[in-house]
């Protein structure tokens, strides 16, 4: 069995001369851009050293907990106040248990792209590992910045609430570093109303960062703008939205003020008047966004905190959210229709949560590609449950079939971590493995520089055209 | 990498010896029988010449002005008044951006069967081509009926409303041309009440067609008989029905004709009154099928019209449709077994749109196979979106997973394209290519005759016999 | 062609020499607990014996029928009154055109691992096999008992109706046989609504099994509590449902006793009622489980008894279900949230019947891990439809990149015949060839031992573990 490829070798997941060229001699030079993640802006900026490799690598990852808990880990030792040492030794007994998971691929190709680790980690590894990680961590070129050099990242765009103030980005821009941080708009608390109580705190929050008493749904959108346009001269070209499905509403616009005065005056709203009102402010904010010429990014489909239980001890974003199994198409379709019938749909990307809707996605960006520019309205990369290697395989799969590939913006990590780009790496191999195979199979030409200049596009050119940073 | 295999030669997706021969031996010479597209049928009974090949290949090619837009071609050069030669220009800038996409091989594989060209559209090739294909359309065999001859196409059923006066097929029939052409009927704009002032429209249509006024909905059943044993007369034999999903309401018929008579009269019906009598109408229309031995087809799943701008500019069929995600399962349970019920159900064909929807088609149609004839209800090959090497395999595998494969009637091109034959070659390779691998894999035995003549009955013989053509 | 292996040869599935090294080595020699299955009590306690392949292998299967039909072969040759070897005939004639289908190696499997028989069934061997297995079925190995025991079968986990009285497995466990037969506790009937006279017919079934007068809701609670803690007596660990959907209604219980009262006495519930007193009644069983440490499973997303005509002319189980599209997410998250709020929710396994689903259940199950147990909640294996290569795959895929495949608790037959046993071999050939695959590609590191240890869990160990039999 000696001829078999090793595991995580130079040619990881090229499965043949044609991947291997494409990866080696077009891809792997290419810089990041990383134009979603969760980021933190305080810790790029003031470029943080992490303490030791649970700080950097456990605390704050979900994708971590959840396996661990799947494999009979006490909460102690995922999210709770075992010492460092300890949680690092229950990851180490996870990880061997883990095989075939994108966590075993991600966590090795980790060790071995930051810190030169080339052993499985395993219970009798954990400590050799967890002291030579600790010893580079005290390294200069091992604080955040570092970090983000190593992997070639030249952009990275964080992801903020209206009401941030944006310091760390500011002061980054106006020092000497070379890294460009932009911020993302993010206002997803903006139509929450589930809890009217909270929602007004909100509310005073963003009234306080606009410097706009908001009573009124005009004072709301008014108040929205001015933040907008705060967030713009910070160089932001992007927002986000998390959503269960896009909502559209005929006439929600004509509903809204009042169903603003209801909730702003601490009374429950019913389902239906919660998706109006939610589909009359994402309708406004995109037109705000079209003015500006921004890119608009929805996240659809997440069934989030399924565990009451959990969220009770733990909060948002610890592990029990999953995928849910709403329908999508139609009202996606009105929402984009109603903005694009006036030609006020800009720049957008959408992603999916339930693969079951990979091509309802696919299909729905050909409907309002124009032909005003290339690659219009993209559908995003693999999200999350789906940022693996069958996952990413079938976007692509499926993103060439039902449109073109060669527009593609690309990968993004939308991660929390700060080792997390080997993923740009790992979406790259793959990318390459499945044109190369296609050329070994006689499916597309043998035509190695323009399969490799799409290759290219895909890793770097396209996003960079597409923001405009 | 001189190994490896040429794109589109002799052996292009063959992958191995069993694939090559089962094609070559068996499904190659097969003659082919399209029982379902939208070929013109003036066009094949004028014996329409096409003065360049923009005219033939572009105009009315919905799948190549969405890749050109997502391309960023301006609409001017898709659908727009710009000379033929500069649109050329514009599909051919776009075909090497469109790797990957089932265009890439289509085209490609176009060119080559009709026009023996080899070479790669692209800009530096797109005058040469242009000329040459040019130069073939002039000659006889180059006509409509000369296309269709040179690839062995023996039937073809066009797609009819049920006002068309059959003149085309009639002519065709009575000359000496070999050719079968057969109408279907397609009373799509039967049920389409959404707007009643064009709805009453249509039905002066009818009712001047059928010879019958229609002020009843009794009246409209009457009509629509007589109109189906004019298109049995013309020979047709299969029925067709794009919807989004198959309607049942139970007990429907009772109220019909008041629903029918509120609409005649120019009132709106609700959402929940169409789809009531738009499955009052489907049923009445059912039974007639089965009474006369017919196949009645239903396409499902089809988002329709999504930019209201665009469908404004340039009317439907234009590329701005897409895939939905309606549910699908129960109503058309319910719908297939109340005709069940009586022993009305005639021989069906279903097609999905969302491949997630491929195990519920699979396994519905098992569900109405009673044993009284083999493979009665049939599960339709990838459909439009689907009709695509991915597509087709998933459609093949599940059919063969959950139902049984021998028994399928094989491949459409539902096309409105005179070049768009070579996709039963497509098909056909791709049917021997996963039998082969089968094979190859010691998963299926090495019994090359048993397969070949399977493979022979899924290309031709099936449908022959399903159809009684 | 030579060198190609052979149909159902050693090798059989398996790709490459990892693959077929932890096959030999690791998973062959493994015993079964088939922890979820519809063998008869009552033939395995008496240890009947078959008279004929046709009694022991069509007669009960649905599957075959099934493909039968598809096939053109008339009912009387189905379920009908044509004697054994006709119907023998009419099988064989159709296997041929059965390749693909999982029917094709689960039958030739099934004749070659319990009778011997190297041919393909086909019109041409029929009869050789038919006498060959009939002279091998008068042999006492042959019978019921001898079956199970040739596949090293342990422990079978019946399925049973509350009102059971579990006379063969009291008689079983008494006796000196080594095969331990547990029963299942499957309430379907319980909420079972639609039919309130049948309903009320079968209150009185349960009220003479647990000797109780149900007149009220609290009265069935009482009765089920008494024939769960029967059925525990009789080592019943396990429970069963079937359901189109997980129901959740909130503050169920408020209403159940009413809802209840008015079903009780005659009168019909809406569908709304009906699904809310069932998922009352539901959240009260799995309180009761949780109690006594019992395992609940939930089979959801059949659409069963398409064909009313076939219902009335055969009843339920002949063939005529499918695979439905429900929306399954939200109502089951909120299901297992209510009762892992009060940590109530015992262990559980989910199985969807629609593969579209797949990464709802697969991502479900990891909300509700608490790292109480290793794999404390799981999803199972492929079924029913899913049942084959293709559906196994995408499981054990799915599994591995949304979980822990290393912790799943694996195959069970689900099946009705006793000569269902090969699949067991069957998964553990896919299984074993899925991660051989990765070895050999390098996406795994070559540590045989511990992949067969992995190997070794999922196949025996992992379910020994969980169920604690």
């Amino acid at each position: 069995m000696n001829s078999t490829p090793n595991f995580l070798g130079p040619d990881f997941l090229l499965e043949n001369e044609f991947s291997s060229r494409l990866y080696h001699e077009y891809a792997e030079g290419m810089p990041i851009i990383d134009y979603h993640n969760h980021l933190s802006p305080h810790d790029i900026n003031s470029n943080r050293q992490f303490q030791n490799l649970t700080e950097l690598w456990l605390d704050g990852d979900h994708y971590k907990w959840r396996a661990m808990r799947t494999n009979g880990v006490p909460e102690k030792y995922c999210t709770g106040d075992a010492p460092p040492f300890e949680k690092f030794v229950k990851w180490a007994e996870t990880m061997p248990y883990a095989i075939r998971n994108p966590l075993y691929h991600w966590s090795h190709l980790e060790l071995k792209n930051y810190f030169g680790i080339n052993e499985l980690l395993s219970p009798a590894t954990a400590r050799t590992i967890y002291s030579q990680c600790g010893a580079l961590l005290l390294q200069e070129d091992f604080k955040v910045r570092g970090l983000l050099n190593k992997m070639k990242v030249e952009v990275v765009c964080t992801t903020d609430d209206p009401v941030d103030s944006l310091t760390s980005h500011q002061q980054l821009a106006q020092s000497d570093v070379s890294l460009r941080m932009l911020p993302t708009f993010r206002p997803d608390k903006v139509y929450a109303f589930s809890d009217p109580v909270a929602y007004s705190v909100y509310l005073e929050r963003i009234s306080a960062a606009a410097g706009i008493v908001i009573e009124r749904y005009d004072q709301l959108l008014e108040a929205l703008e001015k933040r907008i346009d705060f967030f713009h001269q910070q160089g932001c070209r992007v927002s986000d939205h998390g959503l269960e499905l896009l909502p559209f509403v005929l006439n929600a616009e004509q509903t809204a003020a009042a169903l603003f005065h209801k909730v702003r005056n601490g009374s429950s709203l019913s389902d239906e008047e919660q998706q109006s009102l939610r589909a009359a402010i994402l309708i406004q904010l995109s037109k705000m966004y079209h003015q500006r010429g921004w890119v608009q990014q929805f996240h659809l489909g997440a069934l989030r905190n399924n565990s009451s239980r959990k969220l009770r001890e733990l909060g948002p974003d610890s592990g029990f959210d999953s995928i849910g199994d709403f329908p999508q198409a139609r009202s996606m379709s009105q929402f984009f229709n109603f903005l694009d019938n006036s030609n006020q749909l800009t720049k957008t990307i959408i992603y999916n949560l339930n693969p079951a809707d990979n091509e309802v996605f696919a299909t729905m960006i050909g409907n309002f590609n124009d032909g005003s520019i290339a690659g219009k309205i993209q559908w995003g990369s693999g999200w999350w449950f789906l940022d693996q290697k069958d996952g990413m395989e079938k976007q692509l799969n499926t993103l060439s079939n039902l449109g073109l590939l060669s527009r593609f913006v690309g990968m993004v990590t939308d991660s929390r971590s700060f080792l997390s780009f080997p993923r740009h790496e790992y979406f790259r191999r793959i990318l390459c493995n499945l044109i190369g195979k296609d050329m070994a199979k006689g499916e597309l030409p043998h035509d190695l520089p323009w399969m490799g200049k799409i290759v290219q596009d895909i890793c770097y050119h396209n996003s960079k055209n597409y923001f405009g940073f």
